[in-house]
């Protein structure tokens, strides 16, 4: 059988199978294909309140309405003023590459520009990524 | 009425109440009372395999069994070997002391002990934290 013909007759059936699965099993992620990284940012320290704002804005929307962006997390180190640490996790590069071209992250970038001193990403690989109720989109319990 | 009075009246009411508010409203975690910290490692290149598997048993045991381990997030710098970085969440300071004094963790610490070429704990405080299936023990969406 041709090869276009075998896809013309197998698309219906994969039709019918998607919208049970696509329910049945939320989608999973694979920890080797995930993007892992870590940002080391110094942020005047005069401007955090407003750094603040726009970090904060950008982390709540971007876990919330992205799928593949799986967890944001931002601390400042205590007693160091202005020092910014960012844990970011993504499914896929894809993901990541979409991330960046979000309009919330556009907003976060342009608007904290003029008070970002330095930023240094560090590309990482997972150990463990562990949280208490699972940090992939099922929502199961378990590490990534 | 005197206190010691007052309390013996109030509490099978209280006793009453209790179990199904444990059912219906699972533990929230307050994130001023949230204990955050990063720690950054250097690991003996050479011992990596050992200390990763040390690491690894720790983390995976430590958010599955203990109530106040809310994450634990473990990465190694990519072209870095050795350098460990981690990124830990605890409900309070008395889920951080538990942890501390828990078999698993001790395991780990007196495992590790000689491959430990460096090891710098930074408090932190939270700015957000967000992962897709919520980071808290009640399993809702949301942040930290």
């Amino acid at each position: 059988m041709k090869p276009l013909l075998r896809w013309l007759l197998t698309l219906p059936v994969a039709l019918l199978i998607a919208p049970a699965t696509a329910v049945a099993t939320p989608p999973t992620v694979r920890a080797e294909a995930a993007v892992v990284r870590m940002a080391e940012l110094q942020i005047d320290p005069a401007q955090m309140d407003s750094y603040l704002r726009f970090l904060r804005e950008e982390v709540e929307v971007s876990v919330r309405t992205e799928p593949g962006v799986l967890a944001l997390n931002a601390v400042v180190l205590r007693g160091r003023p202005g020092h910014v640490r960012l844990l970011e996790v993504y499914a896929s590069q894809a993901a990541y590459d979409a991330h960046l071209a979000s309009p919330h992250f556009l907003k976060y970038k342009t608007g904290t520009a003029s008070v970002v001193l330095s930023l240094q990403l560090l590309e990482t690989d997972p150990v463990l990524l562990c949280t208490k109720a699972g940090l992939a989109v099922s929502g199961e319990p378990g590490c990534l």
